[in-house]
């Protein structure tokens, strides 16, 4: 039997969402509710996909198809598809899977010719009418299959209400109408050298294509990877017989929500324009009234049903819906309901009402959410009037969400220098380095040229909570300016930033700040009641830690041990360090970093008062604490009191080709175990000494070793750590218990996996240097080839912020099932950028992990979407 | 029961050398063969990984199992160990599984005190003997077990000697003797602060603790390291009773092979030493006279004794043997056999020799033969005689072998120049780039300061069979001059390399060309016989590919299509492409290297006479081929005649971080389709135009898109290569076929193997990319680190030279079997420098690969190496 590529509303319902789309499945299922939905068919996605595999045609025997169920609809109308007395008018409309508002084209009143339109008019009595369906379809068809914009024939409206001096396109009269419609087609003729298409048939197939098209439309594509839709799901046609709000006052359109997107609160949200069709009161050509305001005064029986079908269709779907409608001398016709899309905080409250309506339970509230959606609420927004009146000068990525102003400064020591004298501060920055950190730290806002969404300034601003747009290519550096936009903007003067969009503003716009209420506890509560994984977080200071606490992390998965050495304390000694020729400096140096280091551990024990933390021994590259041009180079060797020839050798030693695949990791610590004994009993002491005043917390230190790709490297590092903390823990008389592991992140580690276990305790996933290398490229680099990867669609989504789980994720398994085979009570967690996004946290769930980690303002995202993990496993 | 370890010489046999060590095993075949073997016996090579694992320490039980073993010993020999009246005196040797001659310690005469050497003079009426023994006890249990270095003992000697006047050892007397222990004791008392030790036992111990210990000494670690050794199958240590080749003029020490080791020759080879013990003619202390010269005139008797054990030996182990022997008053003792280590001539000589004499079969002739040695006869080598006359002035890797002198160059013009008037040149860099291509071509011989076996100046010249010594970090270059070993080089001054041992002289060495001879033929023809791999060649030129074919290779597995672009004539339409800001631009340039790059492709398919080819596309990044000094660009943007600031500007866009990791490999291609285009034109073009003057080859272009990690991208550039190919073909009416396959050297193209299959033809596995991949670290960066791995043992060889099979073996396996079941006639083969070393070729074997491919000059190696592979498998 061969394939059916077409289905009836009648034939189809919610569950087969996607075979026909979001707006195709919902059609059906109102038809089966008994809901007034005019009768209509859907073309399949699998015809979609087939166009594009047959080289962009439709096939023949699915052509015949639709004409088949055109044949059927004539039946159901009693009218004639290309019949010029009785025309059967069709709308054509996209209907993804997923709902992808705006983003694919739309055809109304299909099948009208210079020949129906008379028809039309004559048998409906009611020429108006029938030449503002004619006008509009010329306008829509040109603009969506025929490629000639719409906003052209929107030019010659313009001027003929100016000649008649009307404001309302509900002015113009048959006879105008008659008028435009020539226009128009004089206007086609113009562009196209050809007259405007008079054969429905192929009317309908070239619409039918151009919907298909649409999928591949730039902004289609946007939305796509925006919204982590795969290309390879396409869209349904939904063909539909045409329902008129525009045959006069007793008709209309309208668009509404069963409760407020915006807040939440449970009443009809919506609006609704009389005789218009419903593509007007979405380019609002009129301002549409509320709908208690326009249809319940003018149509109050028509408002009551269309209230009671509302909060029918609320309570079948059980989730708050979005509707469109339209009525046609006076009676009501839905014509698409979807889930509403909301803002996060109506989401929370929505989710929490319709549990205590008893209309859902809470799992299946925890799964109306959006994760990444609750980020807006953690962090301050534009003050909304204030925003109104604001133009963007610029966009770069949305590398940290939340708003911010202040004056913009160009070096880190300037921030630090503003801050101090009380001033708030934007860096903006070509890109920034880890000597920026302390910059980067008091800024409200960091602004940078280059980079992406894992480049060092999003890393570490996410890391912080900390607004960042990043990567505003468009940016010229000028001598402590930049313009931008044609706005050169100096040192000092106001800018804000938008870290959640990416926009970019000339001047101070003022913020609100975040507000997390009862709701939110309220959701992240059953949150926690439902999910497997432990929710833990990247944090490097006790404020990060902190922070954290109260996003509800339950210990830390990550603490660099470098960053801390970039401060101007320690940035000495670890210079001395690098730069010894023998061990006894060397050892001499650490030990002036042992007391800051050993402080350092102990302030964030205390702060994570008693829950886990895993410590990440030195990772970086050693040429990252040294200086580069040759100034900077001599004014430090004045400092150091050595020969400038002894530092530039030293520092020339540490040049390398690929830094990504150097001297970096526990690489330092074979080369260099002193600097592992040093750091081994900075954390005992530390865990030591904090244990002393908290008996109760019961700490067990978690040392994790960086970068291994052999077990027996592995264990070279790991007996230094067992030999320094066990003679640390005899000399002080402890008994403390410690766990020594590692970071999985080089791809014969997790090949090697089981060798591994046999000695580490735990593995913690470093997901964006595994992605690096399983890729093969660098996330500091690839920026300027994944684009094309993106246009080319090779690649849909972007491997550093979402889990690649074809091949990253086959090693991520590998991995895991090695490391457990080997040592199956062993501890497995994630601790690189991916363990804030939910779609990498549902796969790690899969996986059998006990934890991710990611930055403290994550740590709510994770939680939710662990438990959307948990109760979609179960 | 608890485990044996110790064994008498009469326990075992030959087949037990992974438990008793080579020297053990043969002692005991020897025993079972009932040849005159002193008795004795093995202490396992297991005692030795024990003594490791229980921290450097001798459990007390294999002690005690010793001491058992040495009882045993006194009732086969009557004697008493530790007696003073009749004491029982023996040898410990060191005795690994692979023989490593010379690189662990021995010590000869255990057993004797100041009182013992008194009854043995006694008992033996031959006091002279008795303290001749001590002394060289004294001197070698010093030296190994106490590490008070011979050489002061023999300073002592060569005093005693000058005093009396006498200039060898055997004319002192008794008395002499007896003053040579005092003074020995006194040193070795001044030396330690402490007596000579008296107790025989703590002696022994002592000594085999030694032995153990000389395991992991650092000549060991390195001669493991060149043979590829592991350092966990520990040595096994020998004790045996001592027979005297130093009673008098009846008795006598020996050395010989079964076979000339130089030529191969069949007649007995060796030395004999009069009056001497085993190390008198090892260290030639003496000038020991060959067995013609001495045994057989002395003692013809003994000689035709050994001779005709030789000969036993030989046939037994069918194989040439090398042998250790004694003479004690009149009577043979055998002390050791072995095979015999040989020449590369010598080798393929007996190996003939032994098929002919019908000895062994060719099947055994060929797994007689160490493939890597082959490398010696393939380049020419210094005149044996002018080299001894010369000292190497330092020391780098042995990077490409093969013999040259010529005068120093520093600039890859300079070598051009310099050759063009008829002169000889060594080229000495810092280090090479793809730019030195055409003065690394002329040059005799290549020189480096900086880069490892795998760096580019290693790798281009291995590819060229040209002489490279790599990586002399020591050199210090100066204005046109470098100076090394405290000796100045300067511009012409005439130095010599030899690219076999890395030694570096300066002064000009004669050479004598390699020469291949009959025999070599031979086996080469054996090896085909036997072998299921195909071996190809990785060339870029005609001239490569010529070279290959005369070596025996059967197609080219990799042709590089950049080198050709660095050259005088392209590298200007080259820059140009790279500089278009249109695509307009850049199609014009391409078209200038379009019949360029067509003739490219010609000449390697002339040269390759219609074995197979395999052509890879664009694979470096493209700021490889512009200059990135700033007296350079400006000189080259104005003979672009383009702007300073435009050319800037696009090599600054082309930085990058992590090269390696960039915007290289098929990702240019997905970034300009069209330089894909113009490649697949010019390889389809240049096979047709071949084909049409030779149509019995029967061409079919292989095409390979290096670098994808996924199949949407390889079948993106795919999709380029045979629309324009089939595009072609059709234009030319051609009916030439063609294939695309694709280089793997991602692990995430491992890891979705069998998607990319579903595409690709063949697979050539790119191991130099996918071992950087694998581990996360960059050859030319890893040198800095690696070398503290190898001296901790956590990988004790180099990945890049012989193929990590735990690791990115997996990967390659793995992507065997993926890419069979999606497509189970796919071609397999590999590419990367791991295709010329003999245990990854085994591994490949195994993998079930279709071919390897290697540099021209490994070409014969390999053959024979795919010919072991296969029979060791069978």
């Amino acid at each position: 039997m061969s394939k059916k590529y077409v289905y009836l509303f009648s034939e189809g319902n919610a569950a087969m969402k996607e075979l026909l789309g979001g707006k195709g499945a919902n059609l059906a299922e109102m038809t089966g509710l008994g809901m007034p939905v005019p009768m209509g068919f859907t073309v399949t996605t699998e015809a979609c996909t087939r166009y594009y595999d047959d080289g962009k045609k439709i096939d023949p025997a699915i052509e015949a198809e639709i004409f088949e169920y055109v044949t059927k609809l004539e039946e159901i109308s009693g009218k004639k598809f290309g019949d010029n007395e009785n025309p059967m008018l069709m709308s054509v409309r996209s209907g993804a899977r997923a709902s992808m508002p705006g983003m694919m084209d739309t055809v109304l009143n299909l099948g009208l010719t210079d020949d129906a339109v008379e028809g039309l008019a004559k048998r409906t009595g009611n020429p108006r009418f029938a030449y503002d369906s004619y006008r509009r379809f010329i306008q829509m068809f040109s603009d969506v299959v025929m490629d000639v914009p719409k906003h052209s024939f929107e030019t010659i409206i313009d001027e003929m209400k100016l000649a008649k001096g009307i404001k309302d396109d509900t002015k113009f009269d048959a006879d105008d109408l008659k008028v435009m419609v020539s226009k128009f087609k004089a206007y086609f003729k113009e562009k196209k050298g050809f007259d405007f298409p008079q054969d429905p048939k192929s009317q309908l197939i070239e619409s039918v294509t151009a919907v298909f098209r649409s999928w591949d439309n730039p902004r289609a594509n946007f939305y796509r990877m925006q919204n982590n839709i795969p290309y390879d799901w396409g869209t349904a046609v939904n063909v539909q017989l045409m329902v008129f709000g525009n045959t006069g006052d007793n008709s209309g359109s309208g668009v509404a929500f069963s409760r407020d997107p915006a807040t939440g609160e449970n009443k009809l949200y919506g609006e609704f324009l009389l005789n218009a069709q419903g593509e007007d009161v979405v380019a609002g050509v009129r301002t549409a009234p509320r709908l208690e305001d326009g249809l319940k005064i003018a149509m109050p029986a028509v408002y009551d049903d269309f209230a009671k079908i509302a909060k029918k269709l609320e309570n079948h779907y059980k989730n708050m819906q979005d509707m469109e409608f339209t009525v046609e001398d006076g009676k009501l016709y839905m014509l698409q309901t979807r889930f509403g899309k909301r803002t996060a905080a109506a989401a929370l409250n929505i989710a929490v009402d319709l549990v205590n309506e008893g209309l859902i339970d809470k799992k299946e509230a925890l799964l109306t959410l959006e994760p990444g959606q609750l980020d807006a609420l953690l962090h301050p927004q534009f003050d909304e009037k204030a925003l109104k009146a604001a133009t963007p000068i610029g966009k770069g990525l949305n590398a940290s969400p939340g708003a911010a102003y202040g004056k913009v400064v160009f070096t880190a020591e300037d921030a630090v220098e503003w801050v101090g004298r009380g001033e708030t501060v934007i860096l903006a920055r070509m890109e920034t380095t880890p000597e920026d950190i302390e910059g980067m730290h008091v800024s409200a806002g960091i602004l940078t040229a280059r980079g992406g969404m894992t480049s060092h300034a999003a890393v570490v601003a996410r890391g912080m909570g900390c607004p960042c747009v990043a990567g505003c290519g468009e940016i010229v550096f000028g001598d402590k300016s930049f313009t931008l936009g044609g706005k050169t903007i100096k040192e000092g003067d106001y800018i804000s930033i938008n870290g959640a969009t990416g926009n970019i503003y000339g001047e101070a716009i003022a913020t609100v700040e975040a507000q997390i209420g009862g709701n939110f506890e309220t959701v992240m509560k059953w949150a926690d009641e439902f999910r497997r994984l432990k929710i833990r977080t990247n944090a490097d200071t006790p404020a990060d830690a902190a922070q954290a606490i109260t996003f509800g992390a339950e210990g830390i998965g990550l603490t660099r041990t470098e960053h801390m050495f970039f401060e101007a304390d320690r940035i000495g000694p670890m210079r001395e360090m690098i730069v010894s020729t023998s061990i006894e400096q060397r050892k001499a140096a650490l030990d002036k970093l042992l007391p800051m280091q050993r402080g350092d551990f102990e302030g964030i024990y205390e702060a994570m008062q008693g829950y886990p933390v895993t410590i990440r021994f030195l990772d970086p590259p050693l040429h990252e604490f040294l200086p580069h041009d040759d100034a900077a180079i001599k004014a430090l060797a004045g400092e150091m009191g050595i020969a400038y020839d002894q530092l530039k050798n030293v520092i020339d030693g540490l040049h390398e080709f690929n830094p990504m695949m150097g001297f970096r990791g526990c690489r330092l610590a074979v080369r260099y175990p002193e600097i592992a004994a040093m750091q081994t009993q900075a954390v005992i002491e530390a865990a030591i000494n904090v244990s002393a005043k908290h008996p109760e917390w019961d700490l067990v230190p978690e040392i994790m070793i960086p970068l291994p790709g052999e077990a027996k490297e592995f264990k070279f590092v790991k007996d230094v750590v067992v030999e320094t903390a066990d003679r640390i823990i005899k000399e002080k008389g402890s008994k403390i218990k410690y766990m020594v592991g590692t970071m999985m992140e080089i791809p014969r580690a997790c090949l090697t996996a089981d060798d591994i276990a046999k000695e580490a305790e735990f593995f913690s996933f470093g997901t964006n240097d595994l992605t690096q290398m399983t890729f093969g490229f660098s996330r500091d680099d690839a920026g300027n080839f994944l684009n094309y990867y993106y246009e080319n669609k090779i690649y849909e989504s972007d491997p550093f912020a979402r889990l690649d789980q074809t091949g990253v994720g086959k090693l991520v398994e590998t991995a895991c099932k090695l490391g457990k085979q080997a040592r199956p009570d062993i501890k497995l967690g994630v601790c690189g950028e991916h363990g804030g996004d939910p779609s990498s946290i549902e796969f790690f769930h899969k996986c059998g992990l006990d934890y991710v980690s990611c930055s403290p303002f994550r740590v709510p995202i994770a939680r939710l979407a662990a438990a959307q993990a948990a109760l979609r496993k179960d």
